[in-house]
């Protein structure tokens, strides 16, 4: 099977300097793999002439097509057309009919156009333009040597709606038998990271023409399926036995098959089965209320969220015994099972669900340590108080407790049994 | 001055695959930048040896640091260290000293070691070895032509504390008369991305060794000044003035010099003035309470947060008239002026903070358009009820209105008046 190597070239000093990650190779990546393309090489290079030309060339050198983001705006800095232009031996050439658009951008404001906005009218000879109807740098796709050099900005909506309007139609088109990927996700909680590796250790040594990776985040870990092949049939085949293993093996701690988060499951088995919910939450402070109200149209099945930080809050706000809270803590299953009660009873609804914890640094005692969390959950029938000892530092130890609250929920609805703690 | 070029090679098809920011590379470019270094160039590279070996001698041929990431494990796809022995021409020769560490890691777990696990214990000829106190794989130091190659595990705590132990002390001594970068941030909220460039424009013209990056995100324009220079005391005076410059133009939307949140800024402020907050989210859903709750010690002045979803639950839980709804809707002045007043009386705190919107898709009318938010702040002498019309998504709309909400606390709290809306 060919491999139609791809290569990403994202241009720009301040992606090197501003601290953060850039993001339009992911998604240029992704959509490359869907195509069937094999991404072997992504660069983040500064605006210098010399460094852009050698990586470009270097791209163009091992990658049948070469996506370069960047460097296309009116400024002293921009200057990806200058270097493709260098070293294709294309000069610029001025093309009226971008100019046109340009000037009308500048009538409409009632603004006089600076002269150095004509730069974005350049283009290297024989390229074809990409028209950028949401902002104002065309970019363009030239063939040279054995590439297809594809320069598009670096304004993510942009780069993107100009990838699907032109660029990708043109590889379909011209790359017309690739590779065919498919990719597959299943989304876990409950196991840690070498737990789900031990079950699927095998399977991921098997199939040569298949990667099977995996990713740990605090909320669970995400297992990812690329299929290769000459077309979808042979992927299909080939992925067919395979899928269905992964999902057998992992049927205990799956909770979704594709990219949903926790929340949206939890809202869709909520919604089949018009139950409403109410939330108590305390060391979570809000992030289950947020998850769930992530989620649109999620008014439709979740009344309220009482967060009580304060002990005087659990007793005002859900009817929580101050005589409990003193005798078990407020971090216990007795008051847990009352949050959980007392929500469902105030709002009236068929479940509540309530978690109380140590988020820390601080608020641990010998017996309560930092990332202990008792969940509760009330269906009008029975209480169920399990408890879990997270680790991490605070944020990690939320984003875990509300996890895990969720996942709870989810089993709860889907009439499973209760996870096993992982962490 | 002479510049300290520096590159950073992140290996591993994995990175290229699984749809995720590489995060190690913008650690290393910060703690590179730091210490006065120019990172000029970085790379995402596969598994595949002809293409990590390319990567690798066209940065050695650029910089003078090459920092390397993954591919320093036991299995078939770690490819690291005999791509760096290919090409520097030093052969790998077994360290009997790091073989029994790895050994009594397997003894410790009454395992046998698997041959391959052998292969960490392999090093270039001449190279220094960069002990790993968390992990397996060591990592290494290699000068060659002009360049020092340096290896580190992918996996990131393991990558961090190597750094930080063995790397940052070894560029340190080797690179003593290193040019001074000062990094600064300002994070502003109320001024478009546009508005700032504008506030700050000549400024960033004026200094060729100053680097001003603005980044626009949903939480308002953060700013990040780089100066560089021969030592601190040059870059002290050359960044002296502009900071201050930067600071008065940008006093009324400045909420911190750093990097803290929001939510840490208004936490300093409630603590500082020994305040209590309550707060009543509605479309916000718990992004409020959970962003305070972010912060270490917010039990001390946070009390209660009530996320009232359905009508009911303003009614119930924050004694919001029923017919206040009725006439005017649950999104308006008066409601929001009752939520932030109820959840101030019921929790007897000093201040009461309320939101409520339409953060869509559905729930809009042509009175009340997805986006519109109306906030409330009863600080006990008056209620104040701005609204602003927010845009973006709904995840952006939740994130932007708890911004907003957090600002004008901010505000009230230091005395300041409110805040323009922005979008």
């Amino acid at each position: 099977m060919r491999n139609l190597n791809a290569e990403i070239i994202a241009t720009g000093s301040e992606l090197l300097w501003d601290g953060r990650p850039e993001t339009n190779s992911i998604y240029l990546a992704d959509r490359l793999i869907e195509l069937g393309f094999e991404p072997i090489h992504k660069s983040v290079v500064g605006d210098e002439e010399r460094w852009m030309a050698e990586a470009i060339r270097q791209a163009a050198s091992r990658a049948a097509v070469v996506l370069i983001t960047g460097g296309l705006g009116p400024t002293e800095d921009d200057l990806t057309k200058k270097v493709v232009s260098r070293i294709t031996g294309r000069r610029l050439i001025l093309q009226e009919k971008l100019l046109e658009p340009l000037r009308r951008r500048f009538v409409e404001r009632a603004q006089a156009m600076p002269a150095q906005i004509e730069r974005q009218a350049l283009m290297p000879a024989r390229s074809v333009v990409i028209q950028n109807p949401t902002g104002s740098a065309p970019g363009l796709i030239l063939h040279w040597e054995n590439s297809y050099l594809i320069c598009l900005p670096g304004v993510p909506h942009e780069m993107r709606s100009m990838y699907e309007a032109t660029v990708r139609p043109f590889l379909l088109q011209r790359f017309p038998s690739r590779p065919w990927n498919a990719l597959h996700f299943f989304r876990t909680y409950g196991l840690m990271e070498s737990a789900v590796n031990e079950r699927l250790a095998d399977l991921m040594i098997a199939h040569r023409q298949v990667r099977i990776g995996l990713s740990a985040k605090p909320t669970g870990v995400d297992v990812r399926i690329v299929g290769r092949g000459r077309n979808k049939e042979e992927v299909r085949i080939l992925l067919e036995g395979l899928l269905r293993k992964v999902e057998e093996r992992l049927a205990d701690v799956l909770y979704t098959r594709g990219l949903d988060e926790m929340e949206a499951v939890v809202g869709r088995l909520l919604r089949e089965r018009r139950m409403k919910l109410a939330v108590a939450e305390s060391c979570t402070g809000g992030l289950i209320g947020h998850r769930l109200t992530q989620v649109p149209g999620s008014s439709d099945y979740l009344d309220r969220v009482e967060v009580c930080y304060s002990n005087r809050a659990k007793v005002d706000a859900l009817g929580v015994p101050a005589e409990l809270i003193e005798a078990n803590g407020a971090v216990s299953a007795p008051v847990v099972a009352a949050m959980a009660r007392g929500i469902r009873r105030r709002a009236g609804t068929d479940i509540g669900l309530a978690v109380t914890g140590i988020a820390g640094p601080g608020g641990a005692t010998p017996e309560k340590p930092v990332g202990l969390v008792y969940f509760g959950l009330d269906d009008g029938r029975a209480v169920q108080t399990p408890f879990v000892r997270f680790s991490g530092d605070r944020a990690a130890i939320k984003l875990r407790a509300s996890q895990h609250a969720l996942d709870l929920l989810r089993r709860a609805l889907s009439g499973t049994t209760p996870a096993s703690p992982s962490r």
